[in-house]
C-alpha cells in the first residue's frame, strides 16, 4: 500500500524490476488531451539515454497505451501506461539472494512482508520509475496547456559543482543533464575515477517550474512545497530535499532571506516560489540530495537471511551514480504535484492567475 | 482543503491566529489509550516555553478535550481538541492589513483565495501548530505502547552549532532545546544580538526516533522519508528536509556512505534508520532547515493590495527565531507520520518487529 | 476512523451523544461564500423541529463558528462548526449500561472498541446527526450559487404513504415533512397508536435535487448514485437507499425503464437523473428505508457484557419514528456528496452545464 | 477520476469495452497469499458463464499477472492483473456512435467529457466489471485465510422470484445462479419471452457473506452497510440496494424488526448482519435491484449529439438481462468491501472476532 499519488490527478504505479511488467494508471487527467505513444516515449527515453557512464543495460522501454485515450485524445477514463520487461537475466541475483545488500532495501523488505522477490531488487529497484516517468509524461502535457514547464538538471556529482548556471536550456543536450559544459567533463572524470575504483558516487539535482500560477497548494499539511518535498524524497536514492535557499536559509537573517516585493513583482526568489505552502507565481525551485548508488564492487560485511556474517561484492552492469538517469525521475515527481494541485485550484476558483503585479507586468 | 493529515491516523486541523479557536480532529486513534487534558497540555505546554527570548503573548493554550475520550480513556471515536484564542488584540494589524509582508504568505493566500484573514497571519500563523501538537500529544502515547519515542532538539541557531550531542536528554531542559549548553549560550547570545538589530535568524532542529520496529513505511509514494519530509515541509518556515546523512551523502561514497551489517546489526547509520522508504529498526535521524522569522522591525519594500509601493516595520512580539518553539512542533509531526505507519504495518502483519539482530541481541 | 466525508469537499465530525459537544469541520470549501451562525441555525432547527410527536428532550443546539469565516465570508481554510451538549442526563442509561440493547449499536461498539461510552448510545447517537446537518449547510450555500436545490420529504410512516406528491413544497411546513396533508394526519394517528403501544415504526424518506447540471459523479467507483447510497446509508436506522425507479425497475422491461430522449429532453425519468453514474440533467429522486427505532417500551430479550440473559424495557423521552427529524439529516448527505462532486467537475471542465437540449429550452 | 476503491485493500480499474485491455491494479494486500492465474480466472470464468441465456459473445478473457506475485505467492507489492481485449469488432458501433442509446451512459458521458469513446461502451461498458472480478478474486483469498466466504444467487429475474433458499449452494451450478431449480426454469423461460419480443427484463440478486467477524466497519461515513451500498450501487445497472429486511423494515415494527438477543446468540437477522454500521458476526445479507438491460432491439426515441431527433433500435449479441453475469461481480464487491474493513480493524485491534455468546456456542 502506497503505491498511489495525488489527490485528483492520481498515478498508481506497479511492477518490479524483473516482472513481467512495470507501468502506471492515471487517474483524473482531463478529457481531450493530445497523448500519444510517442509523447510518452519522449520522456521515457530521456531516463534511458544510452550515453556513455549509464548502465549499459539496454532497456527497450516501449510504453503501450493500454486505455484512456481514442482517437489520439484522453478521454478522462484511466490511462493505463504499460512497459514490458525485456533484456531480463534473473541469473545473477541467484548468489546473493539470500544476503542483505548494505545500502538497499533487502533487508527493510524482508523485515516488512516476510519475503521479497530478490531478483533485480524487484519492487525496490530503480525500475520503478518507469511508471512514475510514464505518467509524468501525461502530467506534462496538461501542464502544457497551462503555459508550465519543468526542467531538472544536474548540479553537482561526485563533489563536483556545475558553476556556470545562466543557460539552463544546455543541460537537456548534455550527456550528464549538466547545464556547465565544463564541468560536466570534470563530472564524467570523476565517474570514471570512482568506477575503476569499484565505488559510486552521489550528488544533487535541481529542478525548476516556470509559468506556475501563484495560488497552488494547499496548507496546512498539503502545502506545494511538502507535496514536492513528498514526492521527491519518495524517488529511491534521495536523502534530502529543500525549496529555494533551503539549508542555507538557516543560517541567514530575515533582512537578506526575505524576499521585498515592488510594483514589478519580488525582487529576489530566496523562497523558491513558494510562501505559506502556495506557489507565488515565481519561478518554483526545489533541490535534491542523491546518495551514492548502493551497488559497488568494493567487498562489503553484511549476513544472510538466518544472521550469519558474510561479504557482498555487487558486480554488473550498475550505474556508478544515479545521477543522470534520476533527473526525468525528479522532474516527472515535480510534475505530478503541480498537475495535481492545478486541478485542485481549479476546483475552487475560476480564475487560476491571480494579476496583481500590474505594473511590472505593463512593462514586460 | 489539505487540513487532513495520515490515512489511518488522521488528524484535521483548524483555526486561525485571531479566530475563535484553534485544534484537531484525531480519528483513527486505537480504543483503550489513557488520555486526559494534563497529558496534552504538557506538549502544548513545552511549545509554548514561557521562557528568556521568546515571543511574550501569553498564550493559555488550555486543551478541550470535546469528545472520544471517556473514562479517561480513547474510544476509537475522533478525539476532538479544541484551544480557546485568548489574550489577542488584532488592532495592531489592522495598520498592514493591506499590506504584503516580505517573506509571509499574505501574498500568495490573497492569490489563492481572492481574500483573507488578516488578523495575526490568519491560518497562516504558527498559531495553528497548536492542533498538530496536540494531536501528536495522542500519537506519543500511542507510540509509548509501541515501545517508540520521539525528540526533537536544536542543532544551529543564527550559525551557532552544537557540536556536543553526547548527551540529547539534556535538550528538553534547556531554555533553547540545545544538549549542549556551551552552544546555548553562545545561540542566546546571537539571538540577543539579533533582536537588538531588529532582524531575525534561522536554523537547524534534529529530530530522533528510537525504538521504531522494522518494517513501517509504505513504498513507493508513501515511503517513511518521504511522509516524514512531507510532514515536516508542512510545518511553515521549513525549507529543507534531509534524512541520515542528508545532503552531506551527495558528496560521499558508496564505500563509506553505505551501513555496513554484522550480526549485531547495522555498524553506521547514514541511513537514518530507513533503507528503501522502510524502517531499518535503527534510529530514526531528520533534520530541518528552519528559515528565519519574516517579521522583523527593519524596514523592507512591499506593496499594498492594489500593487502600490509601500514601506513595512513589523513591530510587535515577534520571536526572533521559530527555534525553540519550532521543536514540539517538528516532534509532534513525527510522531503523527509514525503512529499513522504503525497502524499500517499492524493492518498486514501480525508480528510488528522483526527479528533478525538475533546475535548481537543476546550480547545486549 | 471514518470520520471524513468527501474528497474535495470535505467533512469530518465529531462528538458522541453525552459528551461535551458534537460538531464537524468542513475542508475544502470554496472561499467567499456567506456563512454565518444564523444560517446554519436554520438547518439545525429543521433538524429539532420542536413539534408534537417528536422527542421532548430540548436541545438547544446553538451552532459554534469557531474558524473559517471571516467578515461573514468563508476563507478556504476549515470551518469548525461546534455545538455544545446541554440538557444531558446520563443517570437513566446508569441501569442499562451493560445490557445491549435490542437493534442498537451498544453490542457491536463493544465487539469493536472493547470498551464504549455507554451514555445516550455514545457516538452511535442519532445526536451524531448535528455534525452532518450543520456542514450539510455549508454545502447549501455553495449549491445555491451553483442553482442546485435538494428537498427531502416523508413518503411514507408505519405503513401509511403520501399519495399527493404535487405540491412538494407543501412538506418543508408540515408537521411531519409530509407533502400530503391527509396522508400526514394520518401517519400522526398511526404515530400516535404505536406509541401507546409502547412500539415503534419506520417509514420511506424521498429527497429530489433540482438544478444539477449534467456531468456529475466519477465513475466507475465514485458514481453520484454509489456516493449518494454511500451517505445516505451512513445515516443510523437507513437500510436501503434506491435511486429513480429503484427496486421497482427489477421488475419493469428495458422497454418501460428505458427514458426515451426527444429534442426537448428526457421524456421521462425512471433513471432518476443518474445514468451510468453521471448526473443527467434531470432531477435527482433517491429513496431511503427507514427502520423503526429500535428503543421501545415493550420489554425484550438481551443479554449483558457477560452473556447473562436479561430483560430490557428502554423507557424515555425517545421517537417512536426516526422520521421526521431525519429527513433534514438526507438532504445535507445529499447536499455533501453534490458539493463535492460539484468541485471535481469543476477541476476537469470550465464549463459545468452542457448545453445540449437546446431545442426544449429555446421554448421553455 | 473514481476508479480506485478501498483504503487499504485498494483496487483501481482501468480499461474500455474495445480498447486494448481491461484489469485492475490491487495495491496493500498483505504478503505471502497464494494467487495464481489460475485462481483468479475461476473468478473471471464464473463472469463468462458461456451458458445458455447470455451473449454469445466470446469472450477468453485470459488474466496475466504482471506484478506483485513472486513463486507464487503474493510480495506486498501492487498486483496489475490485465485481461486484453479480443473478439473485438467496433463496426457495428460506426452507425450509432452518434446517438445516444436510452438508458445508456452515451448521453452523460457526452456531458461530462465533451467527447467519448462510442466503441462498446467504452469505459461505461459491462466490460469494465472485469477488473473488479479479477480483484475481488485477491480479496476472495485473504478471506478465506480469515474463514469469511461470500456468495451471490439470483432471487429474482423478471418477475420471478426464488421462493425455495433452503439450499443456495445450489447456486453456483445453476445456468442463472439461481438456487430454486424450479423458479430457475421458469425465469429462462421468462428470459426467452423478453428476448423474441425484442425487450428485456431486470431482476435482484442477493449476496450473503458468513464467517465475518464482528466489528467490521468505521462509523460514522465508512460503516459497512455504507460501503457496501458503494460498491454495490457503483455497479452498472443497479438502482438499489438494501441491507437485512431493508425496504420491508420502512413498513415493521421496532417489536418485531429488532432481533432479540439470547447467550446463545441474536434470535433473528433483520438487521443483515450490521449494527450500527459495524458487523454484528451474523450472516451479512445484502440485495441489489438490477434495471432491465437497456439495449433492446424495439425501436426507441433518442437524438443525436447535434439534439436532432432519431429512432434506435440496439441489436447485437447482448444479454436480456444483466443477471447472472452480474451476480460475480456483486460478490466480487462484496469480498472488496470486507477485506478491506479486516485489515482496517486489524490495525486497531489485535482480536478480529469479539467472543460474547459464549453460551451458545459451547452448544453447538
Amino acid at each position: 500500500m502506497g503505491n498511489t499519488f495525488g489527490r485528483l490527478f492520481r498515478v498508481t504505479t506497479f511492477g518490479e524490476s524483473h516482472g513481467a511488467a512495470v507501468g502506471a494508471v492515471v487517474d483524473g487527467c482531463p478529457p481531450n488531451l493530445e497523448i500519444s505513444d510517442d509523447y510518452v516515449q519522449l520522456e521515457l527515453d530521456r531516463r534511458r539515454p544510452g550515453r556513455k557512464l549509464t548502465s549499459p543495460r539496454k532497456e527497450a522501454d516501449a510504453v503501450w497505451i493500454a486505455s484512456g485515450v481514442f482517437e489520439g485524445r484522453t478521454t478522462g477514463t484511466p490511462i493505463a501506461l504499460i512497459v514490458h520487461n525485456r533484456d531480463v537475466d534473473s541469473s545473477k541475483y541467484e548468489s546473493i539472494k539470500d544476503l542483505f545488500r548494505p545500502g538497499h532495501a533487502d533487508f527493510t523488505f524482508q523485515a516488512k512482508y516476510g519475503l521479497r522477490d530478490w531478483r533485480g531488487g524487484g519492487r525496490s529497484s530503480a525500475r520503478e520509475t518507469v511508471g512514475r516517468v510514464a505518467a509524468g509524461a501525461v502530467a506534462k502535457r496538461l501542464l502544457e496547456g497551462a503555459g508550465i514547464s519543468v526542467n531538472g538538471f544536474t548540479l553537482e556529482i561526485g563533489g563536483v559543482r556545475a558553476e556556470r548556471l545562466d543557460a539552463l536550456e544546455n543541460a537537456a543536450g548534455d550527456a550528464l543533464f549538466c547545464p556547465d559544459a565544463a564541468a560536466s567533463s570534470r563530472m564524467a572524470e570523476r565517474l570514471g575515477e570512482v568506477k575503476r575504483a569499484g565505488d559510486s558516487v552521489g550528488g544533487i539535482v535541481e529542478v525548476r517550474a516556470a509559468g506556475v500560477p501563484a495560488g497552488l497548494g494547499e496548507p496546512v499539511f498539503d502545502k506545494l512545497d511538502a507535496e514536492l518535498a513528498r514526492a521527491l524524497m519518495s524517488i529511491g536514492a534521495v536523502k534530502g530535499v529543500e525549496i529555494g535557499s533551503g539549508f542555507a536559509a538557516a543560517r541567514s537573517t530575515g533582512s537578506s532571506n526575505n524576499d521585498q516585493i515592488g510594483p514589478e513583482g519580488f525582487r529576489s526568489n530566496h523562497a523558491g516560489g513558494i510562501l505559506g505552502g502556495i506557489s507565488s507565481g515565481q519561478e518554483i525551485i526545489v533541490r535534491v540530495a542523491v546518495k551514492p548508488i548502493p551497488s559497488i564492487a568494493l567487498e562489503q560485511d553484511t549476513i544472510d537471511s538466518s544472521g550469519r556474517p558474510a561479504k557482498i561484492s555487487v558486480t554488473g552492469r550498475h550505474d556508478v551514480c544515479a545521477i543522470p538517469r534520476i533527473v526525468p525521475v525528479c522532474e516527472a515527481m515535480v510534475r505530478l504535484v503541480l498537475a495535481d494541485h492545478l486541478l485542485r485550484q481549479r476546483a475552487i476558483s475560476e480564475r487560476i492567475f491571480e494579476r496583481i503585479f500590474t505594473g511590472g507586468r505593463s512593462d514586460g
